[in-house]
């Protein structure tokens, strides 16, 4: 098979705990040893999250007043250099050293007439009090919101729409290459009046363009991997259920948390809409169990509505 | 043919010049421009330098003082990132959109008993007064240099053994993908003792691992580009005379740079040695003509000892 998985944020750093290289690394490992055997087996492409990585870089570059901060297609494009090489060399120490890997840049492009350049909603980098927030937009032009009581810059989030390295990626996994690419969304980029590739200030989201990729690829399956075990129906509340089979209809009617669960609800049922096969949501250590249906939330037409775990 | 470039740190980031992202972007265009007419007749891999892209995000890391910096080899995966992006991205604005590209992140192979390790030369990151070089020596066991009346880092560089990823630079080659890989000399490894392959604390030379690149490829021209216009017999004196051409042996026998000239015409002279196949060394805005034996110094055996240009 031909299997797309896409590691969350949450999968790469726990949720509290400090951005060592160390840290980094060893919850890495943990997601290889989950997806070794997945490897083994099949046709494998990885893609993941970068929120914090960039949010570091976006901090660093602040503390250093010498030069100002690079653009957010330059951090992107950092930060898939850094994933992508730890997760090549720890997957790569789990499989036969035979087997091929790749890590790819990834520029994806977006449309310049997306409505979300209109209404930019995603937080990035440091927080700043009303003060500096006010300086810093009058500086450099930002957008900032307000975060509890502070105030973070937040960019746009536009719909992916081309990924340009797509015919090296299909050309790879066809030599059973293992690819890891479009990191972080992929690299935000559109085309300027003049027919020129450009980078742009915007952050793709990841489970989107992860299943872009997946439907442009053909896989047989599409998996986001990250620290839930399923999708839970009235989450938060005394009714909540985790979903263990649901049809994309009944999934599409359900609300989801904007910047999390809702982009995953829908990069799904895109996928499984477009293709005809399963996509899935669950928890990183169980990725072989997703896989055989026993565990996580998959979306197809198998079931009619939604089928919950028992005793959920 | 198929060619093998390297750019050096200086095609991408004049002297003296700030390191803003407009500054490498606008350097790397030039050097795209000279790049893309090769690019449009012939298989073409690029390398690159980091040098002063490493030591920006070192100075960044230790502005922010609430994280210590992350590791060498994920400081050269972070450039890898960033300066390949953005080559792919200007010169595939310079090519038919048909043409493919591929920004590989690379991992090579050194060997843990290499000299180089006993003796650390290649300087990094910022400098430090006496004070604080001791203090960081002992904090975190780095070797420090002088460098003028101030102190910096300095980290082993070995020899390159292996590149991981040659199979896949080969792959895309034959299919005419633009290649661009091995930034920076490569992402520094090793094997372990349990022969586990891990990131280590070095820096290989960009232009040896490019030329160890050219060969496992059988390159057909293999060239390395700078901002100087040819080798220098008795640079600095006042017999100093440009060659036009040089042959292995009797380049050998001259004494260069150690950290510039002198890894360029090893790296010349084993490309030459181990393929029969010519190696230039000269001037990024002469590309086309060094390609065609106009410009630059051409390392081969069709002259006997060394040939000058004329009033050189």
């Amino acid at each position: 098979m031909r299997i797309v998985v896409a590691l969350g944020g949450n999968a790469l750093l726990k949720r509290g705990e400090p951005m060592t290289a160390e840290n980094q690394r060893s919850n890495i490992r943990i997601a290889c040893e989950a997806l070794a055997p997945i490897a083994a087996r099949h046709d494998l492409v990885i893609t993941h999250g970068n929120g914090p990585q960039v949010g570091l870089l976006a901090l660093q570059a602040a503390a250093y007043k010498d030069l100002p901060s690079y653009p957010l297609d330059v951090l992107g494009s950092q930060t898939e250099g850094m994933i992508g090489y730890v997760i090549m060399q720890e997957l790569g120490n789990l499989l036969p050293y035979e087997r091929p890997f790749a890590t790819l840049l990834t520029q994806i492009e977006v449309d310049p007439k997306d409505p979300a350049f209109d209404n930019p909603t995603k937080p990035i980098g440091p927080v700043y009090s009303r003060e500096e927030a006010d300086e810093i937009a009058a500086e450099r032009g930002w957008t900032m919101a307000p975060d509890g009581d502070r105030f973070r810059r937040v960019v746009p989030s536009p719909r992916p729409r081309h990924i340009f390295e797509i015919r090296i990626i299909k050309m790879l996994v066809e030599q059973n290459v293992v690819v890891i690419c479009a990191g972080g969304g992929g690299i935000p980029t559109m085309y300027t009046a003049e027919r020129k590739l450009t980078g742009i200030e915007a952050v793709i989201d990841k489970d989107l363009a992860s299943s872009l990729l997946a439907r442009e690829l053909d896989a047989d399956f599409f998996m986001m991997l990250t620290d839930i075990d399923a999708v839970v129906k009235d989450w938060g509340s005394e009714n909540a259920r985790k979903m263990r089979r649901a049809d994309p209809s009944a999934l599409r009617a359900l609300e989801f948390a904007a910047g999390s669960m809702g982009p995953k609800v829908q990069a799904a049922c895109e996928f499984f809409e477009a293709t005809g096969c399963p996509a899935a949501i669950g928890s990183l250590r169980d990725a072989g169990r997703i896989l055989a249906g026993e565990s996580g939330t998959l979306v197809n037409a198998d079931v009619d509505g939604l089928d919950f775990f028992p005793n959920s």
